[in-house]
């Protein structure tokens, strides 16, 4: 019930952050909700595609569709007063990339994939919604150039995959404390502003 | 067997303005031939991969490749007279994306998948060729900017999702009355210059 | 056993490659990384999931994500020196993209794939690595503009697919023709600087 929250706050935060980038590409009405879809499923999609998971888990039931929509066209109604909610926004994002790396683990678990890859997997999962997006609009993915973003997917995705080795430890407390390691580096890159070092530069 | 036609036409007309997207960007022979193929197969291929039919439906025999081919042939050698046939190639355009919209709804359908998530299957059938097109020709996806192009699909799909809900309505007049609507729209929208609207710009 | 060290000489390679195209962008070191996962894994990635062989290859063991991060990482120390290695890496390059297309034919044929489509898939397995790594890094994908690179995989693909049609060559000599046809092509084209017609401007 806890994780359905998350998961529908994840969906709203990554639909709006496709809608604003798309809007941001002057693209007409069709092409902002396309861009928020697949900033919102990427990464799942790419995940269950890699595992073979078909049909794809959105395509399960009307659910996820229907909040991505929603929040596109809402992003797309309230688009000049989204700046007030930047900081729900992104706690929103941050609890979402945390449910998704952990649920993109389990998937991939579930499939008998190595724990090492499941982590991998994990952070596809939190992670390549965006890089699609960007691919989409035509830019650099932007989680390669700057901040901790993923770093935090894959340290998280690790606390939770070491715990999950442990028979006698609870998975939803595994799970939480995977969470929570993403959510606090995230935080502590964006507030401290954080990037990992561009190589090229040095 | 009209379906096979229109088919076939279809493919002419997607390989053809593949081959000139990629002439117009300088590729070499090998860059255009894939660039006529990703533009014919891909929104199939990207249905395909969503509900899990594998072998994709391109890879079952040699026809679509060798047409894909043909056309993309014929159309470098005769690259410098395509402009007279830009009427009959717009035609087939639309007739291709009618019929793709609706065969993509029917195979989404076999596959389980909810009605209206069937729609969005037949769109991404019609329409995720031309963006892998321009994915790899590294440009804006032009769907996403200009014209009513997915709209008609999507409109038309509709209505042959719905007239499909009546087991008394015969399925090749649902059918046919869907790739119709396709048409109409993107034959009004394409006349009368109208677009959705860029929501940036407003 | 000769198989398994070409495997891994053109993973090093594939990864060494991806490395120095994302650093040369100025990708942070998760991007980087990246990119040489995607040269490396994207094209056997995307002929098994065209086939619907999942989990794809590279999910089934930790050794080819070893090889391709120990190479990153090796190529992002020694990132100054890597120029004097330039020859070396051209021909494990080389060496790589013949035991690919072969490797890809070899799995397209198990899947019951038509031949001629199979010499496409091995190809694609050879070439889509570099296609998805200059996608991810917003270039126009390079073997469709110089070389001829996938027009070596081509030849020796076919070259082998059709000693492979006669049940008294033995499939090892079938292969390493197929193989050594791609070399020769490819290092003629490099060493005499043989690239494919553009079309566009002739």
């Amino acid at each position: 019930m806890l994780y359905e929250w998350i998961d529908i706050l994840g969906l709203i935060s990554f639909s709006i952050s496709g809608t604003l980038a798309a809007l941001h590409k002057k693209l007409d009405v069709f092409g902002v909700i396309i861009v928020a879809f697949v900033t919102s499923i990427g990464g799942g999609t790419i995940r269950d595609l890699l595992i073979g998971v078909q049909p794809v888990s959105w395509l399960l039931s009307l659910q996820t569709p229907a909040i991505i929509f929603g929040a596109a066209v809402l992003a797309i109604i309230f688009r000049r007063r989204l700046g007030k909610f930047a900081t729900s926004l992104f706690l929103f994002d941050t609890l979402g990339i945390g449910l998704y790396t952990i649920i993109g683990i389990e998937k991939a678990m579930a499939a008998g994939i190595h724990p090492i890859l499941c982590v991998g997997l994990g952070t596809v999962t939190a992670c390549f919604g965006g890089v699609s997006r960007d691919i989409l609009i035509n830019d650099i993915p932007i989680i390669f150039q700057k901040e901790i973003y993923a770093t935090a997917c894959i340290a998280g995705g690790a606390v939770y995959t070491i715990l999950a080795q442990f028979p006698e430890i609870d998975n939803d407390f595994a799970a939480i404390t995977g969470i929570i390691v993403v959510i606090a580096i995230r935080m502590y890159a964006v507030i401290f502003r954080k990037s990992l070092p561009s190589l090229y530069q040095e």
